[in-house]
């Protein structure tokens, strides 16, 4: 299998001119980005570098034709042995988890397939825009190999019985009705994919850091909880949000009827 | 600030024509009902009220140009301390819990702009119905205070990309869109939203009491359980209300063919 | 009350001329399918039959008009104790969670009504099909009887105000608004429901026996855990689906470029 001449994944800050705004993409473009070990490894080191950083938002994008189709079913196959797959699957949900678990709001940029392990990326970002004729999958069943860990996401998104579905038949949905299930947030003509895209992570980066940072924490710790945990572990967090300087200056500004001063950081 | 002259809420029963049917109207429309303190306890205090009442079913309305528009900002920024607002918002999640917990349903009656805690309680009541041109937002980020308590009931709404977007976001969304991605029940021209209230409001009250109230309080508990034991808590309430005379004369009613003959108390 | 002269349920194998496709079906239409005890026991024993046969999907239907109509409210009014119905829901609740827990993919096929225990019916499969012209409702709460046990599935396919107003009005929706709310996973005219069903069923038999089943095991346990849990689990699924010979067979084809040479079991 030939690696493409680059890095495996490329990292740009200030994408689409939204100073904030970093864009990681996926670079097997050969494969589809299939998601090789090594590639996986560069996309962790990729995320990791990206969350300790002073980005704002992240773009999730991938080379070529495809935004990804999965795992790298060549490499998967050369391997037979249970503890290799066991730690394949472990790694893979460690960077899955990271997506969720960064200050940033992740966006994913979707072209072409996004199929199994690639499905799963989307599900896992925290919004998703894709181009209108972008498709979308969790085939594994087709080869015999059910897409148990795209199901977690995917599960999470979209309704059950909905989810079943793609999981069982293996087949594809189109862009509007990953739109109308909720596995997106907005689908736009594909020579506008970017356009879009940006004005999502321009919204975004004009909102303070750390509320951002503090709200996406608890937006999804509140969901894994009962609804008085989760009205305790908010109302925490709205009252340390007070605290910050943005907060007081956005409610002062609001007061004053005048836009918020704020010192970027 | 100038309160308004009358009560800072409402209680209207038999609204609409309809036996059992309470409203309870925020009355604060200088601020578009902003959540004030004072505004809180009178709400808390009207819940309770109705709560513990003959009433059916409960409508919850706005006067003035807005349903609300969230908490009042110049009374928070007044108060600059993590105490203060960590007991402000425990006091308002407790008012948001006792829409869920009160045995009547609650009817949100949405117009013009429901905002931040105005949206939230919109998710926490029941049922809403919705002017045709209500607009809902979380938008508290855009002061840099993320709307972390709307994000609770609110993402357990719509489906999670949509609920992060709004929060990240702020932006408003219409009353179709709230209706699409289930955040309300029904939306209605604006001179018909009465109707639409009504016509729900009376649907409710047409059914046995001790029915509906250990229905919804059921219905909500057995949803932060798993399967098996949502399935025996449902169990047992089903079998308790089979001993309500209501019940043993609703099936009877049908089995002869004919109206249920009740007395309403 | 007149039985009728066949057995209460129907079991077909290799129905609609797809091996591994078997029908079961509730066979008392003169009650429009009503869930007596006989044939509630009649079903639990027909679902473990076929969980531990060869088959590969069940397609789940009703004789006659309609698909179910719930419980047979003669049989339940006659019996006024707490505790015979406190049996009778904790039965049909285990015969409920069989449908979730058998290895085979269930499919509801849903034609005329589908009310209250039978709505409940649809809930619980892992697809439907419905005819346009069929119809939903928990409708118990018109008796007197709210739907307890039918709100547990429901809440977990729809969104929750969307149950709670099926559940406290107890009105019908049509086979178009369950599609776009997730109760059913296709929609055809009467005419080409069987079709519909076909297609569905002949995609889910193409498909390794063990992949389906392990995923389908895994789909309902990790919905019930937090996400860490989840991907836990689903990793160890996933690592033990690759040891199937079918799966090192399909990914071995997907690399050479041709159809996987399965020898079905």
């Amino acid at each position: 299998m030939i690696e493409t001449a680059g890095p495996l994944v490329a990292i740009e800050p200030d994408v689409y001119g939204v100073p904030g705004a970093v864009r990681i993409t996926l670079n097997r473009p050969d494969t589809f980005n299939a998601l090789s070990e090594a590639l996986l490894d560069a996309l962790q080191r990729s995320l990791d570098d990206v969350a300790a950083s002073d980005a704002r938002v992240v773009v999730l994008a991938g080379a070529g034709k495809a935004f990804c189709a999965g795992h790298d079913l060549r490499e998967m196959r050369a391997e037979p042995g249970f503890e290799y797959h066991q730690t394949l699957f472990a790694r893979c949900s460690k960077m899955m988890l990271t997506i969720q678990r960064m200050p940033q709001p992740v966006i994913a940029r979707v072209h072409g397939v996004a199929a199994a392990a690639g499905c799963q990326l989307v599900a896992m970002c925290d919004l998703a825009v894709a181009a209108s004729d972008a498709r979308f999958a969790v085939s594994g069943v087709n080869l015999g190999l059910f897409c148990s860990t795209p199901s977690v996401p995917l599960s999470r998104n979209v309704s059950r019985k909905a989810a079943f579905e793609m999981l069982v038949t293996g087949e594809f949905i189109d862009a509007k009705t990953a739109l109308e299930r909720g596995l997106v947030n907005r689908v736009a003509a594909p020579e506008q994919l970017d356009d879009a895209t940006r004005a999502l992570a321009a919204s975004i980066c004009e909102k303070p850091r750390a509320a951002i940072a503090a709200g996406k924490s608890l937006f999804y710790l509140q969901l894994e909880t009962g609804i008085d945990a989760a009205y305790r572990l908010a109302g925490d967090t709205m009252a340390h949000n007070m605290q910050d300087d943005a907060a007081l200056e956005g409610i002062q500004a609001f007061i004053e009827k005048r836009a918020p001063r704020w010192r970027q950081t």
